[in-house]
């Protein structure tokens, strides 16, 4: 089977951790663990996200501003696509000769293109980068013109961005032919670098955040991969998620979920796009989307274990 | 034909910059120019520098220390390969589509391995980031165990680290395959991210930094390419540079560049390492290498100028 795996940003970077290049390796050692297996008898095609990394080197970029320019979005996300996928590569590669396992690991710099009128460009609200106070948030807004918003829930205010609908990935074709190849491709992290078609010829990184679950929807797609693996902090999606009459989904058809997504179980800045992500893929004939947690990703595949989304199940 | 070019760093951040993204953008325009006009009639792999963006990340890293872990030198390194490799995608992007050529470009993030015996470990002479006083220095050295040198023509002490030869290109199967498969590959930027050989398994990334021309040379020795083309500031290798007697080296054989060499006419930290790398690739049977400028890039393959080196003339 060929399995497009996305993995959350906390796959490498965990809440609660303060970042430092030891934890980074340690987390990715499990997540490692979990993929070489998948790899042994799959094709392999990886996607990560970059939240708290790319936040990291906006935050150095806002620290060492007086000394040094800062780098717009587009290129941090460049930055942090070859930090993760070094890190990533350095993680397969060992646990691929531990298991014994012969296998090249490619790391390709993705840019994704989205579409200039996409309706998100006039309503960001993906949050990026670290908190700050009112009064910081103010003096960001005037000198910049960018969107700010409190989360009071965090106690402070953020800067948020258009998070554009994924259409064409840049660098299709390189992709297919290492997939094809017999490589395992890791690529479109962090949603992809985002850019617009410029005039007269080539593209523009622009500042917006594609969501990851979706370029790697788009991914998986254009590799035509069987299944999509979305893998997060949970083993299964829920109905009515923390409440006293909150449901487990194991397997569903795609018109279920579509009906729960529609009730509104799924939150827009949580489950929300990992569900759209798998229904949009599952839609598709023979295809299967799964959501679950690291943990659990090859006992899902071996066991049927986690949400699994088809169609006309 | 099939070309590798080794970048400088200062293709896209040239000295007096202050290396705001408009700058670097600009910067590389001029370079995608001459590649893409290069790349019109052969196949073509670049690799480049990265000194200057490397010494930013590192600032940056070292200047928001208190607020987030600094990282250490393989990772910023990694880092600097998906900014560069994304700035030179969207420009070779540009001009490939405004010369209406079809191609596609992949970044490759590319680990190169060093022997750990490497002698350069026991005399670190690279200087790496920012310039610091005598008392931050003395700081440093302290807490790290690092060796700082005073550069007195410049005024400050700088971090040195050993810069050990490459030994194996470890994505290396995977740039063949891009290549073979008619993609401009960019490769190895920075000279790749040094790693030795871990125990039991895997690779260790080092603080080291491999030249970027002799890295440029083993690329070119593994794509089979015939030509390793070194862009730098002059468009001649001299001899006696800098004195009433220098001389313009235009076609040699590597017999008598390797007695200039040993005469000791190229300096250590600027032309010896790329004349270097130039006579190791023209030892080999059929092969030429051209230390030229930038902007004689084209003119050099079309009118045979810039310093050109083949075996056996």
């Amino acid at each position: 089977m060929k399995i497009v795996v996305a993995l959350g940003g906390n796959a490498l970077l965990k809440a609660g951790q303060s970042g430092t290049v030891e934890e980074q390796y340690e987390n990715v050692e499990t997540a490692c663990r979990q993929l070489v297996q998948m790899a042994q008898d799959n094709e392999l095609v990886i996607t990560h996200g970059n939240g708290p990394q790319v936040g990291k080197i906006l935050l150095q970029n806002e620290t060492a501003r007086d000394k040094t320019p800062a780098m717009p979005l587009d290129i941090c996300g460049a930055m942090s696509q070859g930090q993760i996928g070094y890190i990533l590569q350095q993680g397969l590669c060992k646990e691929f000769q531990r298991q014994n396992v012969e296998r090249d690991v490619a790391t390709v710099i993705t840019r994704v293109q989205v579409d200039r009128d996409d309706p998100s460009f006039q309503n960001p609200t993906k949050p990026i980068g670290s908190f700050y106070s009112r009064e910081e948030a103010e003096k960001f807004k005037k000198n910049s013109g960018d969107t700010w918003v409190e989360d009071k829930a965090r106690g402070g205010w953020r800067k948020v961005v258009p998070s554009p609908m994924p259409s064409k990935i840049v660098e299709e074709k390189i992709i297919k032919e290492l997939v094809a190849g017999g490589y395992l491709v890791i690529a479109s992290g962090g949603g992809g670098v985002p850019v617009i078609a410029d005039e007269p010829a080539g593209y523009k990184g622009i500042e917006a955040v594609i969501d990851k679950d979706l370029a790697g929807e788009l991914l998986a797609t254009i590799v035509d991969a069987d299944v999509l693996m979305i893998l997060t902090d949970v083993s299964e999606v829920y109905l009515n998620y923390g409440k006293p009459d909150q449901k487990k989904l194991g397997t569903v058809s795609v018109e279920e979920m579509e009906k729960y997504e529609e009730e509104g179980h799924f939150g827009a800045g949580s489950m929300g796009p990992k569900v759209n992500a798998a229904i949009r893929f599952a839609r598709k004939k023979g295809k299967t989307a799964i959501i679950t947690s690291l943990e659990n990703a090859v006992k899902a595949l071996t066991e049927n274990t986690g949400t699994q989304l088809k169609s006309g199940v």
